[in-house]
């Protein structure tokens, strides 16, 4: 066990770049330990006036889409081709580290891992969606303070961690195989309409027509969907990890977007009310898990969602008779 | 000011089909007196035994698509071929009883607020989000009580009450008109991927090729999209309340997909999964309302959010600093 750092060595490691510091505060605030939340929060509050300098980009796609293959191959373009400094944060409240489904390990990821402008950094393991969610939206503040540029936060497309991850970032990205009417049982519903881009993946060799295809087939059918708030529309690519061919084009779009964000101020307005929402979430998280952890209501609380369930008793009368506890 | 029921006057006049008392019973569930909610609960608590018994269909569509004409040709037919009993419900948080945006009055609906089978009820005035969706919630509970078998809950399509309705209600119909690319633009984002079926409405003159090529449209999209839990995919279909055509078939589409996720098991499942939503939804309601009431929190609310919003504080430690209070 190494020896814990104090607040200013954590913060001034972490504006200095260093990537061993900077995991260690990321292990921090993944800590449940109420020592080092407190310690999390020290070390947090002074780096933030550092954070916020990167664009925020989940990517999200079901497994056997290539996932993997395509972050390392646009990671390596924005490390190698663009200069940036990327850090790459998964959230997979599933994950229990043994899986692997998910950034499991970095062997996945082999080259980029190894880049020293990048930094990768699995989901932490064996907590609550909640808990994943808040530890990641605060190693995104740590990882910006260390001065990468463009964060991505990757998910697996299936479960709520979507719509979370969706409030953290500036640009949705969803990736999708070519003939995917069996393939696209497995993302939930929802996620689409969340996509600022989709990219169709593997657009390389005999699957190169059917991407084509697929990728008009989305454009046509985002088209006949709602704007999202940002008023910018969807745009649908084909790309290959194998090729390389499209990838570079992906980060153009989400470039293009930024632009179009920031020069209606959209981009500026849409954070600030990310961090709004993040305040009364955290706060309504909290009043839930102290009100449930109550050991009366603990005691009647399946009794009482039983009759509920059942239809013998209105959701009102039971909360009225729970809140009174 | 007409005397005072007693809880037991209500659920009789209630499950006696006494429209004078339901009437008065849906009043006292949208007042905000905490004797009034009391008496409510009472009520709510001796008819629930005899509620559920009805299809919850929600029905939302922009302003101009034709929604007031669309639901009463379809209700009529409902009423007079059908032999149904239908209560038509409105969720309009921002109708301040003056616009009229939302069944604002039910002159609009004539013939079928004549109708002794059915029953109109505007959405409660001046009420935040929360507190209509509430009273709606009950006030389904206490017409199907009252014999109703099919409920009808509507929204205006541009806001988030959608997916409050979304959440009480076993189906969700969503009206548009052809050609609505600009039309569109007035529809939340998100929405679309909640409808069951979607009719394109006005098919009827001039109007009818349009209508047909954008149901081709619509059912193109929707079929790339993934399914939802129920497994069922979303129906496009046109109809016209002028002349009536494809009115009685958005009803086949509603009994099929009834009999669908009832042979499923889906249908009661999800029911049972509202129940328990609502019940959660109530707790965390309650909880908030008491955390933010407090005088405390009130005194630093603006002033932390403030700091929050301008990223000088984390959400997470100036939450920490309100819930210390």
């Amino acid at each position: 066990m190494p020896k814990r750092f104090s607040a200013s060595e954590y913060s001034e490691g972490i504006l200095a770049g260093n990537r061993v510091v900077l995991s260690r505060a990321i292990t921090l605030v993944e800590s449940t330990l109420s020592t080092d939340q407190e310690l999390a929060q020290q070390v947090l509050d002074a780096v933030l006036p550092h954070a916020g300098r990167s664009v925020r980009v989940g990517i999200t796609g079901v497994p056997g889409v290539g996932k993997s293959t395509f972050i390392e191959a646009l990671g390596l373009h924005l490390v190698q081709e663009q200069g940036k400094r990327l850090a790459v944060l998964a959230v997979d409240p599933t994950s229990q580290r043994s899986g692997g489904s998910i950034l499991g390990d970095k062997t996945r990821m082999n080259q980029l891992a190894a880049h020293p402008q990048a930094y990768i950094r699995p989901s932490p393991a064996g907590r609550s969606l909640g808990g994943v969610t808040r530890s990641t939206r605060e190693a995104l503040v740590l990882c910006e303070a260390a001065g990468h540029n463009v964060i991505f936060i990757e998910t697996v497309g299936v479960g709520q961690s979507e719509t979370a991850v969706h409030g953290m970032v500036d640009f949705f990205l969803l990736l999708m195989l070519a003939g995917a009417g069996d393939e696209l049982q497995g993302i939930k519903k929802g996620i689409m309409e969340m996509a600022d881009a989709v990219t169709i993946t593997k657009a390389d060799g005999p699957n190169e027509v059917p991407a084509r295809r697929a990728r008009r087939e989305y454009q046509n059918a985002l088209h006949l969907f709602p704007l999202a708030p940002s008023q910018w529309s969807p745009v649908v690519t084909t790309s290959s990890a194998l090729t390389g061919a499209g990838v570079p084009e992906v980060w153009q779009v989400v470039e293009q977007y930024v632009q179009h964000t920031q020069q209606s101020g959209y981009f500026q307005r849409r954070r600030q009310e990310q961090h709004l929402h993040w305040l009364h979430e955290t706060i309504r998280e909290a009043l839930e898990t102290r009100f449930y952890a109550r050991p009366e209501v603990q005691a009647r609380l399946a009794e009482v969602q039983q009759r509920v369930q059942e239809g013998r008793q209105s959701a009102f009368s039971a909360a009225e008779e729970l809140l009174r506890l």
